[in-house]
C-alpha cells in the first residue's frame, strides 16, 4: 500500500468521523500573528506545541531554513498578504538549532544530482543561462545571523509598514526552546542592522 | 502582557514541564514526504491531523497559496533540498478550497497599502524599476489548476528527478477532507499538463 493511499485512507475515517469538528476556526489568525519558520521535520507539531499555538492562531509560513532570498519572492509575498488582506499585525521569523541549511553547500546537491543521473551539460546549460546555482543552493553559517538577516530584509521592505513588529527567534527542535534574538518591540533604529541584538 | 511575553511565558513553562519528550523525533521525514502547502491559519493544526502526520513523518512548505512562483526560487530550492540531503522521496502540493489566493487583486493590496502610508512615489519608483508588482501581487482563479501548475513546475525542473512521484490534492479547510488531483503515481506523460487529470 502507498503512503498516498494510507493518507487517503486514513483521512476518509477523519472526515467520517466529524474528527475535524475541535479544528473549527476562521482564515484570520485570532493571535494576529504571521511566523515564517523551517520546514524541519522535527518542527511539524513541536512549534505550535512549544508556542502554545492551536488551530487559526496564526499563519505559518515556511521554508527550508526560514529564510526570505528575494524581497519579490513567494515569501515576502504571503507576509504581506499575512498583512494587508489576512489580519495579521506581527511578524516572527523562527530559525532552529541544528538546521540543515547551516553548511550547506551547492557541490553535495549538485554531486548527488549527477549521481542520480542529472548529466553535467544540464548543469552547464544551467549555470550558461545565467542561473548561479552555486549562490542558490548555498546554506548559511550562522542560524541567529540568517533570522537577523531575514528581519532585516522584512522591515526594509518596501511595501512593508513601520509599525509593525519583526521579531527573531531561535527554537531548539529536541526540546521547542525558545530564545528571542531580535526583539520586534524596540525600535530597530536602523535598516542595515545584520546582527542579533541579544 | 503582549502576544510574544505570552508565547515566551508559555514556552518556559512546556520546556521546564519536559512537554517536548512525545515529539523527540529526526530530521528526516520518517514517511519520506515532502509537503508543499498553504499558510492558511485554518490547516495549523487540522492538515496533519486530517493527514494523520506526527511529528516527524514530513517536511512541510508553506507559503500564499501552496505556490511554485519561480524554479530558482526557496520553495523549489526546499523541496531539492527534502530530496537531496533528507530523503524525502515523494512531493505532495495541497492547495485549498476557500483559498486567499483566489481571486486575489493586487489593486487591493496596493491600496491599502497606500491608506497605510506607502505612497504613490515609492509604487511608482519599484515599477520604473521593472518589478511588476500586479502580476506579483496576483493570485489565481482555481485551485485546482494552480496545484496542477505547482505539480508540473516542479516535474519539469531542470534539477528534478524523473523517479520522484509528485501528487496534487485540495483540501476542504473545514472538514480536512482531501481530493487527489493529480497521481503522481501514474506517468505524467506531458511535462506541459496545466489543467488536473481527474
Amino acid at each position: 500500500m502507498t503512503t498516498i493511499s494510507k493518507i487517503l485512507d486514513f483521512n476518509k475515517d477523519f472526515v467520517d468521523q466529524n474528527r475535524y469538528e475541535e479544528f473549527k476556526t476562521t482564515k484570520f489568525p485570532d493571535k494576529k500573528l504571521v511566523i515564517l519558520t523551517c520546514m524541519d521535520t522535527r518542527l511539524l507539531e513541536l512549534l505550535p506545541k512549544a508556542m502554545g499555538l492551536g488551530n487559526g492562531d496564526a499563519k505559518i509560513i515556511k521554508n527550508a531554513g526560514a529564510v526570505i532570498s528575494h524581497p519579490f519572492g513567494s515569501i515576502m509575498r504571503s507576509i504581506l498578504v499575512a498583512i494587508y488582506e489576512l489580519k495579521a499585525e506581527e511578524v516572527c521569523v523562527i530559525g532552529h538549532h541544528g538546521c540543515g541549511m547551516v553548511g550547506l553547500e551547492a557541490s553535495s546537491i549538485l554531486k548527488k544530482a549527477k549521481q542520480n543521473g542529472i548529466d553535467e551539460e544540464r548543469i552547464d546549460i544551467l549555470t550558461n543561462a545565467g542561473i548561479d546555482l552555486s549562490s542558490w543552493l548555498t546554506g548559511f553559517q550562522c542560524v541567529e545571523e540568517s533570522v537577523a538577516n531575514s528581519v532585516r530584509l522584512i522591515k526594509s521592505h518596501p511595501l512593508f509598514l513601520k509599525n509593525i513588529s519583526v521579531h527573531g527567534m531561535v527554537i531548539d527542535p529536541e526540546t521547542g526552546k525558545l530564545d528571542l534574538v531580535i526583539d520586534g518591540y524596540k525600535d530597530i533604529k536602523s535598516n542595515t542592522q545584520t546582527y542579533p541584538v541579544l
